[in-house]
């Protein structure tokens, strides 16, 4: 989509320095850009502004005099902001591709796209201006909100509940069994996975992540939370709003993950764990089964403990073969004391 | 499926009280549970019981004069089987779809549903009562046996066998090339991915898992084993029967896993490790390569060690900055001796 | 392929005892093989060769009479260099299937095969020989150079750029979004991942493993790299060539791996790392935001360390409790020789 600098301000409710009538209909990073890219930088590249080819910068502060620039409070955030408009493909009509397999009760909503080869079950329904792409599966019953985008690929089990703007990138399953057995005799009997998966809008999830459904609970993601790639959220698992999880972390079944979250990559959650809102989990930590976490704790490690005890214990872990030596001086001392009474 | 409750009694082998014509068509949990639902309490959720509107309660002991409920030593076990038996998706006519894609001389059984746009190769075999869901492939001479599940999108290799009753979930990859190269002057050439892979009956593989095929051997995954999303299971292992393994685990090449074992969570398994039957090792730990692992030990940690260990050697570490102070205090208190002599 | 054992050793420059006409066709190991298999012996398995049914293997040293043997320096490497040969698959017709969805403008070289169902949008190409398997997606503007082979199920997003040779497994996915998001008082934005992905020539991805594009950069995968399965390569990531990455391991944003590196499984790299060429890194490790790591450094551990100090760091939590004893009799001795004075 096409912008022009004064627009582009005016958007992002900053102060222009420069020729507003540039027109912009990109982005890129400040050595890449050229005369039709938007750009940002962050105070510690303010030298690199005046080389830049970029048609306008956003910045926090600074005079740049041979730029064009848009002067706002948090240079990122515009920028993205921005940039969300601008790079929005052009509106294309949207359709049912003919290779589509669509149940004849499914409720297909207005400026739809149902790519090549993707399967909706009876009974499922796609609201309006959503896509899905190629390849995906939608079960029976499954809901898809408005405005999302499901990459190629996906797979959404029965009985799914998915709001509005959700982008679902390609390989993730959603709603699939959870991992619930009972030990019998003969072997492991399935515990029964028939409970279902909510994930409300604006949530964001990652290639290959999966989502299982609850057992005979729900699975819920709540607005506005983003999961990176190959996470994996067992069943009954409660995330809050505005939480985001980095690549590869797992959490067990029956997990409650408070609102304002941020953990890292990597990260391992037992059973039942309850995170209050704002916790921060840094990468690979080990949070144990029906551990309890505080609102806004810092927590590191394996098993995870707040980060100032995590740091004083790698430092007397590292002061380990010092505190050897010592030791040994100190017997030798002691012994020689004692001859010498 | 409809049962009524003296039904799930004679089934279960439980003493039934109340009214045993209650007719029961699904699960639930004690709180969301319908007059036509079967449910079940452990003993710490008796307090709710009067509670439920569930139609039957699976109990293992107790008097509740209102309710009608069935009693058995595991309730729990007890309600998977149930469960499985009421959650029976009625028996529909199964077809292949039109938009299959199906080699002249795959051998199809009876009752067997392929799904919109699944493609199967030449040489291949399903036989009587399986399901391959839409977007699944399955590979040249890849052989799947009766009543198993093969969620959409599972991509199976060639030459893998699949035995019966086994439940494979979307996403999963069966027999892609394991992680072999022989290092030379100009780069890594692959060494030979030319085994096969046989998965046994009543085993369930969940989301986005994947079972490399053998590089000279077999990767084999023996009858009712579980494995839960996002394993990774590399050549030539084995695992043995009825093991359970949770979600990230990764087991590396020519790795040995005893049957009963069970497995936590993003555990990771060195290459040539072998772990005796009945093995436990807690989320997270690490199994150092060509590590052997004696029967029944509960490991922990990295690198894994036994239990008992993990924990003694947490508690030193927690102790150690009074350990240091004290240190410094016998310093001190030596050196004053020394002066007063 | 059928080729007989002169030309094996011709082929990898050996030097041969026994029947040189023996015709072989395949490879297996030395219990397995039989009369037309091709198999090799290292040193500590040279007790079996005498045994073994192979029509030729491939060893370094000594004399074994009764078989038909070609001796190289690596044994190893020459048989998969053979191998690669004789389990060529036989040339076959390749075609595009009739219900791939190509768009009109892509450029489809010679002997391409494009399986069932397959996906490919407008502006992209596919080179001459390149194997595209069923259910594959192509995205727009995205480049797939020569005989490369994609497993199917495998995802493409836009304007990604795959070099010759390149092999990929089923359930990956190329050039999805990078994990960027801006906080703002309403929640996160989305910023704004608009980069593209680079994977240079004889590079193979394992299973299920996700490479993002880059956010406002490039995400390259040199030449000669070698990925395992379910390992997440994050926006803005540079691989350098021959390294190779085991399974599970997570590569955070903007890092810099250097060429010639072994990292091993479910090891995990922070924001913006710098590892030198030749960097070596044990299971589990994990590397901090921002970490340099130089040229040909060992590390293990988390966080990662020199081997030698993580080891020596072990042995002196292995002590603990002996220090513990040790302080406490220091302490009790002290007492004794304060009092006996």
């Amino acid at each position: 989509m096409e912008m022009n600098v004064s627009q582009i301000a005016e958007l992002v409710g900053g102060k222009l320095y420069g020729n507003g009538a540039i027109v912009l209909n990109s982005v890129a990073n400040l050595t890449t850009a050229g005369p039709n890219d938007l750009t940002y930088a962050e105070e510690k590249f303010h030298a690199r502004v005046p080389e830049t080819r970029a048609g306008c910068v956003i910045v926090g502060a600074g005079s740049f005099p041979d730029q064009t620039v848009v002067v706002v409070r948090n240079p990122k955030l515009a920028f993205a902001r921005a940039a969300n408009l601008l790079l929005k493909p052009p509106e294309e009509p949207r359709e049912v591709h003919s290779t589509a397999i669509i149940a004849e009760d499914v409720a297909i909503g207005k400026n739809v796209k149902v790519g090549a080869g993707a399967v909706i079950e009876p009974g499922a329904s796609i609201a309006d201006g959503t896509i899905i792409e190629a390849g995906c599966y939608v079960g029976r019953r499954s809901r898809i909100g408005q405005d999302c985008t499901i990459y190629p690929n996906v797979v959404i089990y029965a009985d799914a509940a998915i709001g509005n703007r959700v982008i679902i990138h390609s390989g993730c399953v959603i709603g699939a069994d959870g991992f619930g057995f009972v030990r019998s005799s003969s072997g492991y009997v399935k515990f029964p996975q028939a409970g279902w998966v909510i994930i409300e809008d604006d949530v964001e999830i990652g290639a290959n992540t999966c989502v299982d459904r609850g057992s005979l609970e729900v699975t819920i993601i709540r607005r506005g939370v983003k999961l990176d790639n190959l996470v994996q959220v067992a069943h009954n698992v409660e995330i809050g709003e505005d939480t985001v999880i980095a690549a590869q972390t797992g959490i067990s079944g029956s997990c409650t993950i408070g609102a304002q979250s941020i953990i890292g990559g990597q990260v391992g959650i037992g059973e039942h764990a309850r995170l209050n809102p704002g916790t921060v989990l840094g990468g690979q930590a080990g949070v144990l089964n029906s551990k309890h976490v505080k609102t806004r704790e810092v927590l590191w490690g394996t098993p995870a403990r707040p980060l100032k005890e995590f740091l004083t214990q790698e430092a007397y872990v590292a002061r380990l073969p010092a505190m050897h030596e010592e030791l040994q001086k100190l017997r030798l001392e002691l012994e020689a004391l004692k001859k010498s009474q």
